[in-house]
């Protein structure tokens, strides 16, 4: 097992959980001999069975400190019980559930200083689906699946964990139909880039400067740099979005993004035959 | 009225028939004192009912001379009979169904020449649906909805119409999540520009040189002009397309696009007055 590097791996949800698990092994491989711990945080009480499966694949992909971080209030996330259970981690995992319970439970919390701390150190802060979105500085919260962005509509946002600055990340990304909220997300401050992420996908974010993508699907980045034109600010809520010259790439595994330089590349060498292969339809098994 | 010019209004799906019929109205001022015909071709038999639906709206909206073209074989779009339908029509209204129909039916018929003619002669021709996505040279006839674009996957296209050059149109664009799909479809060839149109939504092609967007929802435009790389011409038909420096814009009702120069613009003074009011929600009923 290699050491693990600073990294967040970020997944647009149903990562293969029982076959090949392309992606979990990635986050595996990053845990080495260190300490997981997975956290349930954005699924209401009662998650017990999310966390065995997660246990059990991660069991299987040789992980030997793996640890269950359960959290249902605001107050069970101060308690001293939950902290210690980060102690001497090298990896958290977020499962998927609801945004709004992670960053509204942990948000400035000692949790929270500990976790940004293990990543700081060189840890890896992987997760997928609400675990995902929740990544950013500005998360996506729900609304605007399979529409054009309205002015005044109904996509909301929240301020997210902030680990992955310049970006706003969004999940399930074209089998939800998400094209529409996130284009809308960038409208509304160019800065951040919009990354949508499919299911069975995953970015993975080295030293917090770029990422390569991982698993079967495509990861679409949308850079607002040289929008010439948009009516995002105007006052009447119902018009429907108008915005020019917004430049997308399209990325699936063996692709690379410059998160500095905005740009994509190709991985070449032995960065790309490091790569796993894909998973094969017939047999991957997704949750 | 005004004298119609040559235009092509193509209708993402879904436009109101029975309320203020926002873009059938814009049908109906081009026809003008002149003859609509509705062809319910892309339709199965025992289509009446679509027809009078029409019927019905375009008679509400002062159009005088209304016939319908129902065609449900080869054989038929040969018929004398049928063509005498087009005599003097300056307008000819597709709806919607199953594009393969249209082309399979009519393609290369004297009917086709004589809608070639009322096009040229500077008539209009709209499409609604699968009579939207037949405007093309290529049209695309089914696949890909809520999915990323795989090299050798499920998007199926043929020879549509040719009445708009250098571009391929698809419809029920956002609802349908069919992003991935009209991407697919440009990186396989850049010359092409990939136009999608929400539901009740339409762009009104005029002369053949640029467009504007009439209706509630978005028109979105891929151009591959810029396109730095793609794998699409790879062997490994299971990859997920790769395809970096897309330039991409989301227009609504105000905006126009110049299909030469391939560059959106704002709609300005007189222009930008005559265009209707857009539809209230809580009134539009769409069928």
């Amino acid at each position: 097992m290699e050491k693990s590097e600073r990294a967040l791996i970020i997944i647009g949800g149903k990562e293969d959980r029982s076959n090949d698990k392309l992606i979990l092994r990635e986050v595996a491989r990053r845990v080495g001999s260190g300490k997981l711990v997975v956290s349930t945080v954005a699924m209401a009480k009662g998650t017990g069975e999310l966390f065995e499966q997660y246990e059990k694949a991660f069991r299987s992909l040789g992980v030997k400190h793996l640890f269950d971080l359960e959290i249902n209030s605001r107050d069970e996330a101060k308690l001293d019980s939950k902290l210690r259970i980060l102690d001497d981690a090298n990896a958290v995992f977020f499962t998927g559930g609801d945004q709004m319970r992670i960053t509204s439970q942990i948000g400035d919390t000692p949790i929270y200083q500990r976790i940004r701390e293990i990543y700081d150190e060189g840890g890896v802060i992987a997760g997928t689906s609400a675990g995902a979105a929740a990544m950013s500085e500005t998360m996506l919260v729900y609304g605007g699946d399979e529409e054009s962005h309205v002015i005044g509509g109904s996509v909301r946002m929240a301020p997210g964990l902030g680990l992955i600055g310049g970006a706003i990340i969004d999940q399930h990304f074209m089998e939800r139909g998400r094209v529409g909220r996130l284009i809308g997300a960038v409208a509304q401050n160019p800065k951040n880039l919009g990354i949508g992420i499919d299911e069975q996908t995953a970015i993975v974010v080295e030293r917090g400067t770029g990422f390569y993508v991982l698993g079967s699907g495509a990861v679409y980045v949308f850079d607002g740099s040289e929008v010439s034109y948009s009516n995002i600010a105007e006052e009447e809520l119902s018009k429907t979005l108008s915005i020019y010259d917004l430049r997308m790439h399209m990325l699936s595994q063996g692709d690379r993004f410059d998160l500095r330089a905005r740009a994509p590349r190709q991985m070449k060498g032995r960065a790309a035959e490091k790569l796993p292969e894909k998973e094969e339809e017939e047999t991957a098994e997704v949750a």
